[in-house]
């Protein structure tokens, strides 16, 4: 399989990549780094994207900003800043890239245990993460040509630890090996409007 | 108690503030209609309706537009309406009206059965659910003073299955003062964070 690794340079996405290269032809997409770049929060960009790589059977992202910070300090500007960047990044990506998806191919997009489990600070990102996991259910059932998308909520990653850690006291870190399997599971599987947990 | 209904000029708040008013002060709050106005989507709208009425014990929202329309034709606009409107409408209220509840008060916010149960046209109403619950769940935890804050996740009302019939065919839809034992449950009360599915 040809597969479209989006946030490829990033943690989740990195082990993401290192576990689908292994049989397939991975391509690496970042931001501002790797083989090649793009912008979920511009349709444009993301078009231009697959026009220089071409249709592909999977795409995978790993990306997308949410704010933390205490609800009783959020402003609504803040509150956006991850409907604009996570949620909408791969609203648009699914929105747009769909017609670069071979028959039959998928999409994997990334909530994150947040929400399911709640945290301090992470109401924003609850909310984020629960659309995300609505949207993927939703689109699953309108998705053309036997087309998948399913979403996988990581846990903190153990290789997040050192940054994530303090918001996250008494959570089980995950190695991103492990993360990377339900990717694997989405993209090489044949399950739809899935939610794969891993925490 | 004194509770703000907003929406209270609509399908499902009409039959929430008929449920309210029988035994409590119940505010009559519609966009273009009703005792008083606001709109959620303007953060002074929300300050300024407050100042008006005053500190309530309670405060209802069963308003929000949210986009409807095939998958395969929806663009990254259409999708963002339900953010903007329904989503942010909300999520405004709570960042903003929170100092105007008495300690101990609560937020009920309406979600919707579409993205726990899916329907055709309805991906970006799952995205738009799945953030109010996922919200819900994220600031249950964070807010001050005893506040509490919960959802109502209504199936199709009797009283709009004459607009709404077509995208709900096989749905059994519930009388709107049955939904309106799930507000009544949410305000009267004592839980936090939970999300009451009437279907
Ligand atoms: N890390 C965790 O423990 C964890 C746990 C649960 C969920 N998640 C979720 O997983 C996703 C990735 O997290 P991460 O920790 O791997 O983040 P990260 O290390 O900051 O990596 C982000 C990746 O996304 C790329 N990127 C940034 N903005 C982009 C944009 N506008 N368009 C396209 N690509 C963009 C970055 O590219 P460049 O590096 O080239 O700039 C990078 O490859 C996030 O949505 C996060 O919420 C992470
Ligand atoms: N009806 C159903 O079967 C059903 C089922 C599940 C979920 N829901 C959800 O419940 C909510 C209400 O639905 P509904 O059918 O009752 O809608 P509706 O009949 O159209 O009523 C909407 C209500 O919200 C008010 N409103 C509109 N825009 C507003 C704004 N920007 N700020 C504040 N108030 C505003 C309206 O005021 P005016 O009338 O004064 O203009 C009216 O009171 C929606 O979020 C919907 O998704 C409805």
């Amino acid at each position: 399989m040809k597969i479209a690794v989006i946030g490829a340079t990033g943690t989740v996405g990195r082990a993401v990549f290192a576990e689908l290269a292994k049989r397939h032809e991975a391509v690496e997409i970042g931001a501002t780094r790797g083989a090649h770049r793009v912008d979920l929060t511009d349709v444009d960009s993301i078009r231009r994207l697959f026009d220089s790589i071409g249709r592909v059977d999977a795409i995978v992202a790993a990306a997308g900003h949410v704010h933390f910070g205490p609800l009783v300090e959020m402003t609504p500007a803040q509150f956006r800043r991850g409907l604009d960047d996570k949620l909408m990044g791969q609203v648009n990506l699914v929105l747009t890239a769909r017609d670069y998806l071979n028959d039959g191919g998928s999409f994997t997009l990334t909530s994150g245990i947040v929400g399911a489990e709640v945290i301090l600070q992470g109401a924003s990102a609850a909310a984020v993460n629960g659309a995300i996991e609505g949207f993927v259910r939703g689109a699953a059932i309108e998705l053309p040509r036997g087309l998948r998308i399913n979403a996988v909520s990581p846990t903190m990653l153990e290789e997040a630890a050192e940054s994530f850690g303090p918001y996250f006291r008494g959570f089980e870190p995950a190695p991103g090996a492990r993360v990377a399997l339900a990717y694997s599971r989405s993209v090489e599987g044949a399950e739809t409007g899935r939610v794969y947990k891993v925490h």
